[in-house]
């Protein structure tokens, strides 16, 4: 996939803050617990967007596929917090997510556009962090887990990023260089906090 | 798992009409357009229940696996839907849910009973019809897929049904009974379509 380079150059996103990585270190239980619920919700939005756009083949199985990598990660985060004797909370849900749906436009064809280009910014930011965790989690199992889950992120970033192409060839590389300038931006005025954004 | 049938005798389901098969066999492309829906919304009840108790250990996990199973059958049913040459169209909308769904009572925790019942007769309406189909079929390898989801579907009724017994070991046989009599009811004032219910 010569491809798959050039398509993540379109979202080029700023790193995150260093005192992310030590506030999410210092309160494991918190990033975990909102983790399990990213995963979730990660395969909640694959599938509302079949039910959106039932007509393009491509979009439902590669959706499918993204819900079902997905739904594995819920299970296997899951299965990390049980090994820590760690309950999962409610979910208090997500002012990036909520922040960066804002940009989303109302009519078609934008918003299939800026639906796959959100969804493909809160991947690659997830790949981020995960993979921050990486290498720096005690725990080996845990360490192997989310390099494994980073690879995960990254590959469904370039599938939305693939699809956003795809939906919109003329278009798609400004909006997603305008949607990371304003995620920089999301970024810039939040707190640091212990979860994955 | 000797309590398997034990648990399925909890749920005791009248047959359908045995119109619906000829009906459905007389409209394959809207029963697995419909089918390709009923895939999605299982794995999204599952993961909605994540969402409202994460807390409960066993049922975030049997609910994760559920959803790796449901979103499995989502690319299975589009890819027969791509070798039909079929495109997938949208969601209709489920009247046979919905009226189930308004015997959930509000008030916890009646409510988790309810809703995991609700599912539980609603994976063993669609094995029983995914079987019907699985011997009706004319192309070997949707008979397949069929045979295989119908043995899926069953044992996501187990699953459903042994949180149930988890949830309100007193209640849940009684309450079961309920919630199938009232499905009866809803199937004999139904009319007979090209759907999976």
């Amino acid at each position: 996939m010569d491809e798959v380079p050039q398509l993540a150059d379109a979202l080029p996103l700023v790193a995150s803050d260093p005192a992310w990585l030590a506030a999410a270190l210092g309160d494991l239980d918190s990033v975990h617990a909102d983790h399990l619920h990213c995963e979730r919700k990660a395969a909640q939005s694959a599938l509302s967007l079949i039910r959106s756009y039932p007509e393009r083949a491509d979009l439902v199985d590669a959706m499918a596929r993204l819900a079902h990598d997905e739904t594995r990660h819920v299970i296997q985060v899951a299965g990390l917090m049980a090994r820590r004797g760690q309950a999962a909370s409610y979910d208090h849900g997500d002012d990036y997510a909520a922040a960066l749906r804002t940009a989303i436009r109302v009519r078609e064809p934008d918003r299939l556009l800026d639906r796959l280009l959100v969804f493909a910014i809160i991947e690659a930011r997830s790949a981020e962090r995960l993979g921050l965790l990486a290498g720096a989690l005690d725990d080996p199992r845990a360490r192997e887990l989310y390099a494994g889950l980073t690879t995960a992120e990254h590959r469904h970033r370039d599938t939305f990023l693939a699809l956003a192409r795809d939906a919109a060839p003329a278009t798609w590389r400004a909006r997603a260089a305008e949607l990371a300038a304003l995620e920089a931006d999301i970024l810039a005025r939040r707190a640091v906090v212990a979860r994955i954004h």
